[in-house]
């Protein structure tokens, strides 16, 4: 079995939290160190084992990033936990290959307007990069997995309309330029769940063996049928955030990343282990609460508490 | 064609709005009458055609559907719509059928346990009421469809889980005893889509040319992912809510009925065009909002806006 197969097995779900990097990349208040660790502790212990941690940036353009190392660390001691951050620029990759970090996120944009506009480089650009990122792993002691996450995949804010066939092309050139691990991402919300289910069909058919994930936000309400409708299709890695935290810098006030508890309780009814207690990953919520009052959180089950009967509750 | 078929097309997706009857249910402040028609003009305008619009019970027990005469002949007025209102006993019924009420609504539960906890009566005899009421419409002027609506559908608040075999029995017994129209509710928002699907498909097999409606609360945030997967399986037939009103007795707090206006894009993202003007019925928002400031409206849609770029934007 790869390395690959052991951290992303192909038989199960894998859930994803990214609230402590998506979430924390808009907000106004940055909680401090210790309460990122206890935050990402207490979701190890509710079962959660997949964090994305932060960013490679200089802490001057990201404060909230600043302790990314630290929180690495504190993931490296959770046994069997795999983090993951983000590296940008190949400074970043740099800084992420010195560290225990697990994976490398690497982003490419789907259309060639919100790459230039967003990254100020080209997808050709943004690809090499992967290229570079992979390479210095290969060659590194700890050898972390480099992921390409596809920004809107699903349609642009800026270029409108995001052809299939595009997302594709660019999939394929990220595993060929080494990256593991692919993620498709509706970074504004503009998807359907037909339109989530048509291309997670043909990721499933392109990856193979190689895992490919989803990253779904829920600014106009299709999150988790989204997600369900990406399951159907054969996508078994999704990415969700506690409390949903993580706005859309696209849509003020609306919604952000699909609810990491209401994610659960979709797989678990789906059929789908995830070995998460999900009353003990709701109460995490109260740290993003005492630490970023002014933030809010969302999510259906939280609220409501899960059904008296149902047979997976632990 | 038949009157049934007339009303709920099989080729075309019907969403119907349940804010005027399940939204007021609970709710502390009661709008005005004239609140209430304005409120049904307004999305009537935006291209709703299916309204509920009350319950025929003594307005002692139920104030806020003291008016329910007056919002049938004000329905009467909007040349294609349908109104329905429940009739929960028979005086409700022979009340119902000397109006212009388009759809007589009876409601069976699930479960025995539930149906004498809710009604204090057994579901056979709910379903004798159906049998009346069916009489009833049949030598009536008018003749008025007759629904049943089966709460706890999908797992009761009492009883727990609910055999789908007990379901689809009922739906038979309802659709014997002469309705023209048989509901599922997952009343309390236990389901989750996997459950929705199944039910749905052995629903759509049952029916044959006959309509059901499929009647969701986004408790546990599957609302939107079930009424897809309902969709999936062949319903055709889906009750909504402005603003998602209508909380859960049984869980206090929680989000209510699925967001019409969320069904709307998702309905639209699937292909199936509704006919409803998603930024007008978004602006009929405000006249709950005015009415009835401390209820807390949902919707993912309203806050967002629609993508810039939909194809189907009216």
């Amino acid at each position: 079995m790869s390395r690959v197969s052991e951290i992303y097995p192909s038989d199960k779900v894998t859930l994803r939290d990214v609230s402590l990097r998506d979430g924390l990349q808009l907000v106004r208040e940055v909680p401090s160190t210790e309460s990122k660790v206890e935050w990402m502790r207490r979701e190890y212990e509710a079962g959660v084992r997949h964090f994305e941690l932060g960013s490679f940036l200089p802490a001057t353009r990201m404060p909230q990033f600043a302790d990314i190392r630290e929180m690495i660390d504190e993931a490296a001691k959770l046994k069997g936990a795999h983090s993951a951050a983000l590296a940008l620029n190949d400074r970043g990759a740099t800084d992420a290959i010195e560290t225990a970090v697990g994976e490398i996120v690497c982003v490419v944009s789907a259309t060639e307007e919100h790459s230039n506009a967003n990254a100020r480089r080209s997808r050709a650009e943004a690809i090499d990069l992967v290229r570079r990122t992979a390479a210095l792993s290969r060659s590194s002691d700890r050898k972390p997995l480099v992921s390409t996450g596809i920004a809107m995949a699903f349609g642009c804010s800026i270029a409108g309309e995001v052809p299939q066939d595009e997302v594709i092309r660019l999939a394929e050139a990220c595993f060929e330029a080494g990256a593991d691990i692919v993620g498709i991402a509706d970074t504004v919300g503009f998807a359907g769940p037909a339109q989530i289910q048509s291309l997670c069909e043909r990721m499933t058919r392109l990856c193979g063996d190689k895992p490919f994930n989803v990253h779904l936000h829920d600014t106009r309400g299709m999150g988790v049928a989204n997600a369900s409708a990406a399951l159907d299709a054969g996508a078994r890695i999704l990415d969700g955030s506690l409390g949903g935290l993580g706005g859309c810098p696209f849509a003020p006030g609306a919604s952000g990343n699909v609810v990491m508890e209401d994610l659960v309780f979709l797989c678990e009814s789906k059929g789908f282990r995830t070995g998460i207690d999900l009353d003990a990953l709701i109460a995490v919520r109260e740290i993003p609460q005492r630490e970023m009052p002014g933030e809010k959180l969302y999510g259906a089950v939280a609220r409501a508490g899960l059904p008296p009967m149902v047979e997976w509750r632990r």
